[in-house]
């Protein structure tokens, strides 16, 4: 009987044991919030990648979804902060996301060094100054010269040194002042080859879009130039990381005639037979080619010849660590 | 001997089986993420509101967060839906955030009411129509007549119906093309009055802003109207809950003065001594306002005349439960 009773306490006792080392485990231990997090559309905390960095890749080895490469180009002008603070937010709801910001000038700016550090994005921050011949002049309409060519090759050349075509990704040329919902980058990141989708207020159109037929794009829904090979817009495309890679000689021809731009980069890696349709058979509008007015600043003006201008500290406001290079403005 | 073992016994099967409780109800638990949610910006998730609602008051006693009422007047136009996303999109950013959203229209539009049932937001979606004579013509410039008036009257109105003053709350009037760092709802949401912060692109400067002296709002660097008892944008102020739930003569008067809009309520609440300065004292631009470029739809009038324009259901898309209303286009 006795021994009964100690077998007994004994079996109990391994058995309680073990519970009692995992309730004290657990009171220690961080939740894992990645699935309600994921529910919201929020990626995980991103860890920050300042300036030039190698991709993010032992991140995708556990989260197994393929890499947004997300290349925006990026210009000075009065409204360029809040342009990019609005997109910022925007990429912070999608995960696994990196964005690779190429801006039109000599060198790289605080403003957007320090934007990009606070945005808790992982990102890439390049320059590259467009050749002047090429470049917009006061007053010339927009339509004039394509902008941000350049910008663009600068992002697809970091593209091919940092990453290898074993890299799960999908590259999208994404320009700062366009509207993006979150449910695009859910379109584009399983991309095979090229994807397309339509694209909102472009060509003087409502959208234009691809036309489907059993699964193939057959034709476009276009006003302009109907005859480009791929009359699709910047940013009605994305390509993937891998088909970029094998063809190194595919890049934005910065002296391709007015229109040709897309149809300059898609031409080397595609048949339109071979585009992969999305927003549900290209019959959904995820994204829209909104243009912000530019300011009028004649107030500012009038106020700069009495020496009463804005103050530069409050309009590129940079925190802490940026502070000492301020004068560089 | 038998009877103190039993007694040891005794006292570790009671500790032990506390410890297994503890185990068996942790192995069901779900995490509370709210911290870890907190800390990227992210509030809880919304539960919906949709159509007219009673505010979220038993929420708040939980969150113990005032909560920000953002008035948005919103009206038709080919680029709305991309502007109330993009924004819809920033707000998701916001804990504790009430959209209170009108349109300038006769009835609630499908469009919108869809747009909201599907941000993830917590809202309220309301309707009233400027009275013709008091509406912008086609071709009439921007500045010739105030918009946006009865909207945020009506948003006025339905607070003071649906709150109590005893609830902490502060009341933002959030046009839908400006721009909003997610900052801003930070400074804000503590307010006591009538807090104030800069507002950039304004006015025809970079920034408009009020001018602080220890503490204190001593004057405006603005350019326009300077003799304006309140000269602020809008975007540039907040007001608490229970302020305007104190004052229900407190309201936007559509009579008033070009430009005095926003003084013609805050006359009735606060006197220029006793504005709160916010964002560092007023040195941080954290709100822009932009506008859209009206889009440019040459093209989409010359197809509709061939009978090929756009198809009204692929620029509206409503998610199913309000398929059965998209006629109403």
């Amino acid at each position: 009987m006795r021994l009964k009773l100690r077998n007994i306490f004994l079996v109990y006792f391994v058995v309680s044991s073990v519970g009692l080392l995992y309730a004290v485990l657990q009171l220690g231990q961080q939740c894992d919030c990645s699935h309600q997090m994921k529910s919201l559309g929020m990626g995980r905390p991103k860890e920050q990648n300042p300036g030039h960095a190698k991709g993010p890749r032992e991140k995708h080895v556990v989260d197994q979804l393929p890499v947004i490469y997300l290349v925006t180009p990026t210009y000075a002008r009065p409204h360029q902060r809040a342009e990019l603070i609005r997109m910022s937010q925007t990429l912070l709801l999608v995960p696994d996301l990196h964005w690779i910001l190429v801006e039109d000038s000599a060198e790289r700016s605080p403003l957007v060094a320090d934007l990009l550090a606070q945005s808790g994005l992982h990102y890439t921050h390049l320059n590259v100054l467009t050749p002047p011949p090429m470049k917009l002049k006061e007053g010339d309409p927009n339509w004039l010269k394509p902008r941000g060519v350049e910008q663009r090759n600068e992002g697809l050349r970091w593209l091919r040194v940092n990453q290898s075509p074993m890299d799960r990704g999908v590259v999208y040329f994404a320009d700062d002042d366009n509207t993006y919902s979150v449910n695009l980058f859910k379109e584009m990141r399983y991309t095979q080859k090229v994807s397309v989708w339509p694209v909102g207020l472009v060509g003087g159109l409502k959208y234009e879009r691809p036309l489907v037929d059993k699964g193939h794009v057959v034709g476009f829904h276009t006003a302009w130039k109907t005859h480009r090979p791929f009359p699709i817009d910047m940013a009605g495309f994305a390509v993937s990381l891998s088909l970029l890679l094998m063809h190194p000689e595919a890049r934005f021809d910065p002296n391709t005639e007015r229109g040709f731009l897309e149809s300059s980069l898609l031409t080397h890696l595609v048949s339109m037979e071979e585009l992969e349709p999305r927003a549900d058979n290209c019959t959904k509008i995820w994204v829209w080619h909104t243009r912000t007015e530019k300011p009028k600043l004649k107030q500012e003006e009038a106020l700069e010849k009495l020496g009463r201008g804005s103050d530069p500290n409050i309009l590129v406001y940079l925190s802490h660590d940026y502070q000492h290079i301020v004068k560089a403005f």
